[in-house]
């Protein structure tokens, strides 16, 4: 269940009805999902995150699926079941095949268990690592 | 500083020095970073951990720089250092440029936002999505 | 599903049922919530837990109001399910408003996205901000 | 240390100049902080970032320093070194008193308390505090 | 629901059936776990992990009683709720008595405490606790 | 650097003295750890910290070195620096082994692992898992 009423198109002001316009004619999708109906009840923040989301996910110096394999693995790392579904079924309808998803989440794992690893040990950075000041 | 003495390959046991001697084989290198040399007191650990990330980070389904992108992604969300130095330069040294840079950072901060938004408003995840039982 | 019994005030003990006697008088409650009958089936946390929270959540430098805001935007970030409902609905019942709320996430999931940014940029702490030694 | 250089004002382009000239009339700050220098490497993200936390963080129906007590709270969870400082800093700056910032930290340390508590025993959510469906 | 269907015994390959039948003896149960089910859409993954668990979890320094216990603190800290009932529930057959459990609650609970206090605080680490370089 | 000054013995009042006293007494420690020094800004958060530690941490159901395992755990993957340090050099003085690190590091990076498989799956617990409503 959502803290917040899921705020369907009908039921919606003309400005988010906008945004879910856009959302499903960029997407090609009949509906939004249900985390748009959530975020409509604070219009400011729908309209924001939409347009964040929809330049930071378009096709650039990484592809598309890149992009949502990278999504996918933030969103393990943060837990975040709807986060999780979501990106994961993205991930696949855009082209992520059995073997990617299982070494997608190989590395997750393997990162995980490194990270553990360095932090418990809090290994110190080796010097030829250093970029920046 | 760690939390126990880094070995160095002239001190190490020929068991150890075997491991160390196939990482800088294997990556090309003069000398093992720093996490090997905390691990290596540890050398079942040291061990098994150097022959899992060889094998996870092999040419596969996914090309080495996308598993070192995604690498990146789950080191920054676990938030561990020295793994943020270490695979950011390896990703560099795959072939990462500035602008993939860029936006996989830009990636990371979108999807830690909206995995905020989804996990506040804990939104019910969309029957569509639903693949298993 | 809990990993414990959920305890009842009927089946309580004399020093649990006291605790619960507290909570339901201190809070103007006819029940207590299931954390507190989960907890309840180790006596001494269950007792300590609620007189620390009772003194950290009264009125004092801060209002009872911020500290539940502050309450949920901890609970959003460790992802506990329990405690964002338990504590956004505590909010709405001290006087949270929609656009309060609209803003507190809003807050929440900026900062998520320049903690991430921070953290995998790996950004020096600026000179000014040093406080202590 | 940064993974990227820090751009400093004289080095920049007009573009991350001009961002650098808005966030210091913002704030009134003769320099920029490490953190968008860092950033700056993306102008785009550089941007964007700025735009969106300076209309995050204006005063709404939660004022300046209730949104800055949150941000210093989510960065601690977060645990981004950089945030917790530049932020505490900030709210200082905008009046938080030491009383203040210690039921801030209370508030902080028995929420993380009562999460872990609330997971570790996955206590099921009352039905009282379901709102939406 | 999972990402992926889960695989029963009948339907799995040769490959997959031997990593089962070798879970099922070594831990003397009827059916392997969804966990395995769901891991076996990936043999090499399942193969891997079902080795190295083996190998850690087995008595050695520490006994399984206490390794176990060290599985469930971390499963909470990640708020893996899978892992926490699993892991909960492996523990309980390995002897964990309810007063240990109260008191594993208690510790992870203090822990999460203290470590938002140290980062938030940002507390400087002790000279004597210096090991390594 | 901490985010305030950290109280040394000679400035601090006499009821952070008295707490001080304790610590050292109870611990039978020259002097107290920084992490108590920056706390003394807070002499209410100091004394219900201590009070609350030195009960929790006390023998008990668990001995005290395995709660200062745990506590190393949770601290690991919390990633708090600082507690890694203190509780890492409280755990060798209360006895725990080279051989007994190496196994706690094995577990926190297995279960960090899994945990990261378990979560990205989705896996549904096993109804024999069930132990509460």
């Amino acid at each position: 269940m959502a803290t917040v009423a899921l705020i369907e198109y009908a039921q919606a002001s003309p400005a988010v009805q906008a945004v879910y316009d856009d959302i499903m004619t960029t997407r090609n999708l009949p509906d939004v999902n249900n985390f748009w109906k959530a975020l409509a009840n604070q219009p400011d923040l729908l309209k924001r995150t939409w347009e964040t989301i929809k330049e930071v996910m378009r096709p650039g110096a990484l592809d598309p699926l890149t992009k949502e394999l990278l999504y996918v693995a933030v969103s393990i790392v943060n837990n975040c079941e709807y986060c999780i579904h979501s990106h994961t079924a993205a991930a696949t309808a855009k082209g992520m095949t059995a073997e990617q998803y299982a070494e997608l989440l190989a590395v997750v794992a393997m990162a995980s268990q490194t990270n553990a690893l360095a932090t418990g040990l809090q290994v110190p950075v080796d010097g030829r690592f250093r970029v920046g000041k």
